[in-house]
């Protein structure tokens, strides 16, 4: 198994943008292209991970495009799609073109263009990755969110205030990332007036409709210095996917996400690192809950111990382990292709000592990247070359 | 690099399918895990090959429902579109998840539904893979193979008829596929006084609009006699991809598919092979005329001789490489998402013996997946494990 390097990273202005996804993606994939010191001649092989041009844009073959946008011909391309965790399997695929030998040089762009449709038509495009069983009677995904946190305030003994503090934390980092969405500041009370969308959450417990990409690019260890010094690539020291039941009402307890535990145990072993030693970690707050839960099933904290440690300012940027430094997807935004190839950036950032006013102190960062309700997870483990 | 083997392979009845794609995607499924002896408990790794799901049929996170449909979870899954190369760009995926050792056991499944869609509205959902300049100019892929096979027969002083017989060919091979679509023999005549589609190419030219799927368990080769016997298995000796130029008017030459050149240079070098040494073939005849480029390109016939291989019968199934014995997707039908790895079950089968009344003397099998208009294709040489 070969060890592989990012060599290059980068992502876009998130945000409503005034652009086409064919448009997004060359943005993305000429940054982190010029962050490697390549052009797309170098590359033998591109992937797209998006979850559904085709349902927001009636446009596919976006893989093909982007390798003729980016004069990468020959190289192979496809397209990765994952629901929301598309960015994670993209990361994934990249990886393994790498791990397995046949890749000298592989771009991965993830990215998504939605805010041109409404926020019913984009909910109805995400919905219909549930079940048909749940989705004919109406569930979505944040009607799941809502069950959850309920369950989850009242087996735990957590207050209400615990989840709002997740979305006050996370603007609070989003301020200082010029990527972000929303760089706005929010109140503990602002978040809990907001309007109801799925009882106990409200508005600021959701992640915006977003457009946006993001764009990392991978080699062999063994080269990695041929292209950049050896302090500006980083190593994907282990990386994992897994499932839990696709029928959410299937599971034996809703504040458990058994693909974000599975996913985690393959890449801890992979890297030969635990929880312990993670300093720096993306999640996926989709909704303010899901963060609660993922740094429980990653091991960072005991079962129902994860909203103590937002209430304690452990998940700070200033604590013992920051979580979400870039925004999250809660200020940073959500544009799913892109969210889990943006975590993976901001990790590398950390890790390499170039993420700015947001840098913390970071050998070991950790990603993970949930699709549906916990449906599908990768996690990437992500640490530094020496 | 970890060499991969093919413990198991299936495919459904072809044609108008009074089924879901996810009950396509089931019964392919558990027909190849039962023909590997495994049950979906033993996957790590499940793919899903599929261009269009969500324009379809609205339906989206495809991968998540087959891993929870077979019993695979906490399998990793993902849905791999490479527009209608989609089953090659999945028999990629599998071979890399094995390949680079992190998959004790993969299952592909390939599938599409599309014939509860009108022909113009299939039709559009493919247009839509091509370059948006050539798209909105109104170009469909059959007017490419138009113009295309106009340029071939007067720069190759080909007869019209030679390409009529590429469509005689195949629907006698598909009357001997029980999976095939159409088992019916056509007579060059019928070919040639069909209704014209695209000049020169008429109805028996073109591949129908088909719904169907297709799959195959890939596993290490050194644990595969723990599944199957020896002779119950066969190795991906080599596999490639490779794009073209996406817009198909900037190519110096229509008659020359650079995708299929360059991903079979990757693949013979890795198998170690050369064209001469590939026994049966199965080419992507969405259009008669792709037969004849695709058999040149990949070396078997020199640039514009692939025409004469069809008049002397070369590649007819008692000839010296018969090509597309399953009855290509001429006969057998294309759903895109599934063809690349029906075409690899043909030659699965021809390679251990097991083609039945299509059985020909092979040793090494190859299957050429082309996506779009050769924008991106994936060439796979199959051998027997001895």
């Amino acid at each position: 198994m070969e060890r592989v390097a990012i060599i290059g990273a980068s992502m876009t202005q998130f945000g409503q943008r005034d652009a086409w996804l064919r448009e997004l993606l060359v943005e993305a994939g000429e940054a982190a292209l010029a962050d490697a010191n390549v052009t797309g001649a170098a590359l033998d092989h591109l992937y797209v991970s998006n979850m559904a041009s085709g349902e927001f844009e009636g446009q596919t073959g976006v893989a093909n495009a982007l390798a003729h946008d980016l004069a990468a011909t020959p190289a192979y391309t496809a397209r990765v799609d994952q629901t929301s965790a598309s960015g994670g399997a993209g990361v994934y695929a990249a990886w393994q073109s790498v791990a397995s030998g046949v890749s000298d040089c592989t771009l991965l762009v993830g990215g998504e263009k939605m805010t041109h449709r409404s926020t019913a038509e984009a909910t109805d495009v995400i919905a219909s990755l549930t079940h048909p069983v749940e989705y004919k009677h109406g569930v979505t995904l944040p009607s799941f969110a809502g069950l959850t946190a309920r369950h989850y305030l009242e087996t735990y003994d957590a207050p209400r205030e615990s989840l709002g503090k997740v979305a006050v934390k996370n603007h609070a980092n989003g301020v200082d990332n010029p990527h972000a969405q929303f760089r706005k500041q929010v109140d503990l009370e602002t978040v809990l007036e907001s309007p109801i969308v799925a009882d106990p959450l409200r508005l600021y417990d959701f992640c915006p409709i977003t457009d946006g990409s993001a764009a990392l690019v991978c080699c062999p260890v063994s080269v990695a210095d041929e292209y950049v010094n050896e302090d500006e690539y980083v190593v994907i020291s282990g990386i994992g996917g897994a499932t839990d039941t696709h029928v959410v009402h299937e599971r034996a307890d809703l504040t458990t996400m058994g693909g974000v535990r599975d996913s985690a145990a393959i890449a801890y072993e992979m890297a030969d690192v635990g929880p312990d030693d993670v300093d720096v970690a993306e999640l996926h707050d989709m909704f303010t809950i899901l963060e609660f839960l993922q740094s429980e099933d990653l091991g960072f904290f005991e079962k129902g111990a994860g909203w103590r440690a937002v209430e304690d300012g452990v998940t700070e940027r200033d604590g013992d382990l920051p979580i979400n430094t870039s925004g999250g997807l809660k200020s940073k935004g959500h544009p799913l292709g892109a969210s889990g190839v943006a975590q993976v950036y901001e990790v590398v950032n950390q890790v390499r000592g170039t993420a700015g006013p947001r840098q913390v102190d970071a050998d070991v960062g950790l990603a993970c990247n949930v699709g549906g309700f916990g449906n599908c997870v990768t996690t990437t483990v992500v640490e530094g070359a020496q």
